[in-house]
């Protein structure tokens, strides 16, 4: 079971990702959190690289350290998990980079599949979770953040991000789902977990005890 | 005025890339020698992760890690240094790539292209100098030196990287000469003058003060 979170920063990903790591820990499943860029030394070490150095970094630098990132944290930890029958829940993976770099930065998007291919070797989420907020929302919930060099680019840059995460969830509407995460916490958590229920529990979602 | 030296290991680059800028200063021209990966503050810390890291790292994330270091220099090195009109020298490039990661570790070599094009946004080097030496010749040349991460893998890995080197200048003979590297440095240097003289002086080689 392997399930993403993605969205703009201060849409929620982080909270919902424990949340649902929560739910399945009582479902009884073994859970991975993991987040993007980071989660093995050298993609932490690439992290830090992309988030506070003072290097004038270009899109396609961006895009190809992302992605030496994502291809450590895959082979390492992603798929090893993954065959163990953990449960691996990510706040953000590759469709953050065809967001980002393809639709945020202009880079095109065929060579943007290309590189998330190179790095993931086809590795997909089952259900990917796009928590849509209206930006000035996120950028409000955000503001006490210290924003990285990725989020300093203005709304007009964030607007084509979202652009983009609608995109990307009308291409694959069996996996990316659309979750309005204007409301609460509570609301915004009840949707996910319908979704959950029904892709992975649907014959025993009315009682967990038949398990 | 863009030249670069390609190669494994031991073969003469870095000396051929000094003595062709010995040459081209005498002729008039400002010369910047670069090796690659390096050449910026950014690209210098991608080659430490690269050659003395202890991460394991599969092909992909070399391959992403080059372009990234190449992505940096071209664009704010090679790139602003050829429009001033420096001839510009450089100790491996973008073929290094598609030897090492495409021919030796078997990416996908019309991939290793579009990841060449997106580092260097297609600027391509006048000339390319492949020196050519037996592998063991190479390997005793350079045995005094530390093997890198790159280096430590065997003559099987070495055999497969020559032959790329091979196919990449039957691709594009124009650009890529093949060298015969087994000589003395005075025999190498002179085939390698010729060519220069031929590719760029052909009006003045015969007397250099005509310039």
């Amino acid at each position: 079971m392997f399930i993403t979170f993605e969205g703009i920063d201060g849409c929620g990903k982080s909270t919902h990702t424990k949340l649902l790591s929560d739910f399945l820990n009582q479902k009884g499943y073994k859970t991975l959190i993991l987040r993007e860029p980071g989660g093995t030394d050298f993609s932490e070490k690439i992290r830090e690289i992309l988030l506070t150095s003072d290097f004038n970094l270009n899109p396609e630098i961006e895009l190809l350290l992302f992605e030496a990132a994502r291809s450590h944290l895959t082979q390492n930890v992603i798929q090893k998990e993954l065959e163990s029958g953990t449960a691996v829940i990510s706040d953000r993976y590759f469709d953050s980079t065809t967001a980002y770099q393809g639709y945020g930065r202009g880079i095109n998007i065929d060579l943007i599949k290309i590189c998330n291919y190179l790095a993931t070797k086809g590795i997909k989420p089952d259900i990917t979770f796009y928590l849509d907020l209206e930006i000035e929302e996120a950028l409000s919930r955000s503001k006490d953040r210290i924003l990285d060099n990725i989020e300093k680019s203005g709304n007009n840059f964030f607007e084509k991000v979202v652009e983009g995460y609608k995109k990307i969830a009308d291409e694959e509407p069996e996996r990316v789902i659309i979750i309005n995460a204007n409301g609460t916490i509570e609301e915004t958590y009840n949707q996910i977990i319908a979704h959950i229920n029904k892709k992975f529990f649907s014959n025993t979602s009315s009682n967990n005890n038949e398990k």
